[in-house]
């Protein structure tokens, strides 16, 4: 491995390491005070376990009993007075039901002598949920794919899929009653908002009716009758039994991309923290920043680090395999083709980037080339979406496996 | 007008100004010898006129004649000595066709003792054409705007363009012989390579039969008979009688842009000066940079400008009239909504983008609330590649009229 591609390995290792959960879960419990309360933990989604292992060291005996619903894979192992659950992400499955209805269960018959500890993390809108009656989870699933291809972002995709749910949208929190709540929220939405994360189980609702039905008119989705029912049906706009705390975000994950850049010899520039176009569109426009660099007519004086945070979007249109990380950084792949000393590198904070098992992907000037002698081209491979195997073919994908934390993306230039 | 958008305006004056192409033309010709011999001069494009008239002040009676073919309403007067026309872009049309057929007549006939002053400015490839031997205009302008709406790039659309001319890709140069030929190119093309600046009338032609045919496979042009015959005939390697001096290129333009800023009281950032992705996603891309610099949470200090040069495309899907700085800026008032004193604007240096009158546009904090106000909805509209009339409903447009320069966009945001 050349001597770039050795510091970006590190970088990534560095920037996971940091943005664990474990510290800050700690941290929030230390600042709360549960009383002489119960405590029941509920742990949902792809950092679940990692938190609730966080906090069953923290609190001990204290937590009466709890459930942890997780990702496949995700369960690191047993975990004292927990039932563990995983189940499916991106789709939510049968699994995902069962483990949701054994939460409902557990949080049904509390008093308010009771406290639920609610650890929350991205993919909790797949991760936790049991639809409203008469509603099946093939036309939730349906209507998730749906939207996905038609390119609708997560803010739209959940302003749906809540109103169908009984415990997204504040209506967890509402069953929670009169149990008081402490959620501990890992957030994985740009702007941290409360109702968009995991699709708000124990947050007020800021969206109304009405902005669903634009969504609806907007991607024009097809509706069954209850369907329609259920989306006509207002949710909490207001929830007292709640205390919240947000913790991580992907500014801090900017942050330690930036620190690990320090660390490592190199100038760090964060660009932003909201990144939200195109994944390909993306690349080429970070390519561009890259070939500029080398050339020595941009801000950025190497070497460098240049750091974009935030969540790019796919607008699927081929049959592929692959995540916008890879994709992003595929498409770099020809505007840095034959620079030396150069790579770009995207990844999923989760370690999950798309329906893969890779967290990302790693170009640098020897991709193109690379590719080409495999007679791979990488526009078709970018209209197929299919950017999971034309990295793999030249071993460039990232593998870091599930990584216990979901705190966005980060997509990097290193400059030597 | 408010103060940020006052120093926008003053930015964009000064930016203009400062990359006429006058003086580069008269340093140009300063550090040129003619001997002895008679000059010839012949002015193409976008800045034809105002390089013909800087080098008939600087030349004066050393001038025989010559010809001059610009854009319809860039010629600004008459010029001594000189026979000027104007013609179709970004189509060609049959005043294209005879202009070039005066300057294929004026240079048929001369000797040795000749010298050809070739002005050349980008726009050339419309404005600079006699179409080989049983291909007709129409066929070309068929060729020509099923690429466009195909999303080739310029380079790729000349790569085939050149071979069905009698003047593009070194062929005009061939029949200045035996005179020589003097080239200064003012370019418009990003790396400002001198066979993509106008198709290289006067340049080694570097593609192959073989390049053009991988372009042709890959958009899957339909072609006659005598295309294909044309298309499968080698362009000219080297010329020996030509002498190149290139002036004026993006990243001047960019420079400009930052010493504007300097001097308005803003730190400059240049990101790139090779940006080439779809506008509407470079849009999205500099609002999220826009965002999280007025967050205080990028490496963009306050007051600031940020830029990025280059040439964005725009793949067709919709009917409507724009261009791509409008497009690119139209696309980025959603991400900046509400923001106060953040500004972005895109200009085309040529005072025309696309086949608009406008050279670009310019959005705010505010944009995406009149629009609203005026019941246009930005998503809609940029589906239907519409941004001149969304921008002109809202009086955000930028006019300059034809500059008389072409050395292609820059992207600015300013945040005081």
């Amino acid at each position: 491995m050349n001597a770039i591609k050795a510091s970006a390995q590190l970088m990534i290792q560095k920037i996971i390491a940091e943005n664990m959960p474990e510290e800050s879960v700690i941290q929030a419990l230390k600042n709360h005070d549960f009383g002489s309360k119960k405590v029941y933990l509920v742990a949902i989604a792809k950092a679940a376990w990692t938190m609730a292992k966080a906090a069953t060291d923290y609190l001990g005996e204290k937590i009466e009993k709890g459930v942890v619903i997780t990702k496949y894979e995700h369960a690191m192992g047993d975990l004292p007075n927990l039932d563990i659950f995983e189940a499916g992400h991106p789709t939510p499955d049968e699994a995902t039901v069962l483990a949701t209805q054994k939460v409902i269960e557990l949080i049904s018959d509390l008093t308010d002598r009771d406290e639920v500890l609610f650890l929350v993390s991205g993919g909790g809108s797949a991760l936790f949920e049991a639809p409203q009656d008469g509603i099946t989870l093939e036309e939730l699933a349906k209507l998730n794919n749906d939207m996905l291809a038609s390119g609708a972002d997560i803010v739209e995709i959940n302003m749906i899929r809540k109103r169908l749910s009984k415990v997204k949208a504040g209506r967890f929190a509402g069953l929670c009653q009169p149990a008081s709540v402490f959620a501990v929220v890992l957030s994985d939405v740009l702007g941290d908002r409360l109702d968009t994360i995991a699709s708000g189980p124990a947050a007020p609702d800021e969206s109304t009716v009405e902005d669903a039905m634009t969504v609806v008119a907007k991607y024009n989705l097809a509706l069954s009758a209850a369907q329609k029912t259920y989306l006509s049906q207002e949710t909490p706009k207001a929830l007292d039994n709640v205390k919240t705390v947000i913790t991580g975000s992907v500014r801090a994950l900017c942050e330690s991309a930036s620190k690990a850049a320090m660390e490592l010899g190199f100038t760090p520039y964060i660009l932003t923290t909201t990144l939200n176009c195109e994944a390909s569109e993306a690349g080429r426009f970070l390519a561009s920043i890259a070939t500029g660099t080398v050339a020595g007519v941009t801000h950025f004086k190497r070497p460098c680090v240049i750091i974009a945070g935030g969540e790019t979007v796919v607008n699927l249109k081929g049959t592929g395999k692959g995540g916008r990380n890879q994709e992003l950084v595929l498409s770099a792949a020809e505007g840095i083709s034959g620079l030396a000393n150069t790579l770009i590198f995207s990844l999923g904070s989760d370690g999950t980037d798309g329906p893969t098992e890779a967290a990302g992907g790693i170009v640098d000037g020897q991709t193109a080339t690379k590719l080409k002698a495999e007679k791979l081209d990488i526009d078709q491979i970018l209209a197929n979406n299919d950017s999971y195997h034309g990295l793999k073919a030249i071993d460039s994908l990232i593998i870091t496996g599930p990584t216990g934390t979901n705190v966005n993306d980060v997509s990097v230039i290193l400059c030597k």
